[in-house]
């Protein structure tokens, strides 16, 4: 008989509320023989004030043994910027090697973007997760005085850029249209630059029926808000990734419905997957909050273990949910999520 | 009596063709008792081809004793990515200290945007323009093999941002709204971030007449499509503001009508004006390009050496221009050129 055991981390705000409509939305799409485990952890603001820390050795060792981790938000404004960042978030992403950081951006019916007229937007990006401006590589001399420098190293490998451009190059050829973009900055960041495109092209070989085109990221921009149904699969470094999927989101209905997956594709360590929101403090513990991003969070994690079937399921009731809320009241969290779970199971 | 004693590089592709409209309109706004002087100078892709030359030293030594320079536009595809972006683009800037690089972002009436409802653009953006990841620190190792490594060095000084965030607030203490964003990702890049955070709340408690933000750059891309208006005056990094300018010109009008300052604001060289997008060699030569950003950048221009009667009036030229297309036939690169320099002259 089947299992999934599960790791469940809601965090800081609301992370808390929207984690439990994710969980409710899982129970009701797996089937009767798939046996549900779930064990909470407490990361986050709360902890790290409690004890000072934020992710450690056994805290890695006791998440290794889940099958996959569901995360909700992390982050509160008590906490000065980067200690959960770089000691939680950024900490797990590199332990777990979760290199392939994938963001689906889809308009869907009835959901409004801030863009005009009526755009097509179905793409998915694959941001490389463990390299780049990301590696906390770099350092501060002479600190706090006029004379202060302050680096910040990019790192890129071979090894590194292959793999994601691999994944992203094998997620085109899956689909449809087939098409893949580069986005990156080549003509400035001309080291880093040359390695990603000369492995982009490289790969290209390998998969013929790809069609694929380069661009820097300032263009990418523009085009994400002039011409969205350009895009199928984007590949891109750590901070371009982190850039363009939030733009993406803007535009294909808001951070409100965007899923992400970090994932570690051979499964050496579970994959981890949350809303690309934060822990929006603001409206924390009012059952305001938006679960949709997370339930589609908790569809890319049983994509990612197989269960197809249920992981579809939860993308159309999400988008049949979607579909009706024009002109309605708004519902609360947890409204939000038992109409999910009602759509899921019937 | 006064007098401009102007550098001109048309460049290459469009960038001929829009040069010529940007001085028949300089030549028409400029009182009679202005004598303009212009020498041009034969940089871009063709030179390149011709001598493998980008900028020597004679031509900064040329070049220095200009009161400001036109750029057209310097890229062509016949050239490798990265050799006259580093040849020649930001040696200029590097060489001649432009620190600041200015592109103010306003959606004129009747101008359209991809942005739904009819938002209010009115921002400019203070980019920071000789440190950040441009510095071109970096290298590789074990070039073109499965283990290379790539890096770039993200170089920041208390020297060079304190320099941008004093012009940026000032900028903004002069404005009627009084509002100063700065921009960054001092969640991640923790060394640079913190570098930048402190100089600028350090330097805010100079301006306490600015109401000032900080905002993560993924969370700046989605305010600049939903809610640009939340702008006035920006102030960020190198390679973020390269991103948010060009985002920022797509929302509010296009590139067509962006224009760029590479200002040297101590006068000890000349600073550099030019329309913020590319040679467009797709068609270049057709008398098809709009002329506008490069007119707009004359205005900048204009300002800059202290003519701001005739800086003023472009502008009005343009937003009148701009305010009339609608629903006409497409103008040539001329036409446009001469419609501009008729209104600057009446
Ligand atoms: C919170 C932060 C570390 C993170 C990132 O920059 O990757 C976030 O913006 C994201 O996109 O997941
Ligand atoms: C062409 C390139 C070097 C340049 C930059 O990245 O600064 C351009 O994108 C710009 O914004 O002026």
């Amino acid at each position: 008989s089947r299992s999934i055991n599960l790791a469940v981390i809601p965090g800081d705000g609301i992370g808390q509320e929207v984690v439990a409509e994710g969980l409710k939305v899982l129970s009701a799409v797996l089937p009767q023989d798939v046996k549900l485990e779930t064990k909470e952890y407490d990361f986050g603001a709360r902890r790290y004030h409690a004890t000072g820390e934020t992710l450690t050795d056994a805290d890695l060792d006791a998440l290794k043994k889940h099958d996959a981790i569901l995360l909700g938000a992390i982050g509160d404004p008590s906490v000065p910027s980067g200690v959960l960042e770089r000691g939680f978030l950024l900490k797990l992403r590199f332990a777990f090697d979760h290199h392939v950081n994938l963001r689906p951006s889809k308009l869907l019916p009835g959901v409004s973007t801030p863009l005009a007229g009526e755009p097509q937007i179905d793409f998915v990006v694959v941001r490389e997760g463990t390299e780049g401006p990301y590696t906390g590589n770099g350092g501060t001399i002479r600190k706090g005085t006029e004379h202060e420098v302050a680096t910040e190293v990019s790192v890129n490998t071979a090894f590194g850029v292959e793999r994601v451009v691999r994944d992203a190059f094998a997620r085109a050829q899956a689909r449809p249209r087939k098409k893949l973009a580069l986005i990156h900055k080549n003509n400035v960041l001309t080291f880093a630059g040359h390695l990603w495109t000369n492995i982009f092209n490289k790969v290209a070989e390998e998969f013929p029926e790809v069609t694929t085109e380069y661009m820097h990221v300032d263009a990418a921009t523009i085009y994400l808000v002039t011409q969205p149904e350009r895009f199928d699969v984007i590949v891109t470094d750590n901070l371009f990734g982190d850039i363009v999927t939030d733009l993406a989101a803007a535009v294909s209905g808001g951070i409100g419905v965007a899923a992400s997956g970090n994932i570690n594709p051979s499964g050496e360590f579970p994959s981890m997957f949350e809303p690309v929101h934060g822990s929006a403090p603001d409206i924390a513990g009012q059952g305001k909050a938006d679960p949709t991003a997370t339930v589609l969070s908790v569809a890319l994690l049983l994509r990612h273990l197989g269960y197809e079937a249920e992981a579809a399921r939860i993308d159309e009731a999400v988008a049949a949910d979607l579909g009706e809320r024009a002109g309605k009241p708004a519902r609360s969290t947890a409204e939000i999520g038992d109409a999910l779970a009602v759509r899921v199971a019937g």
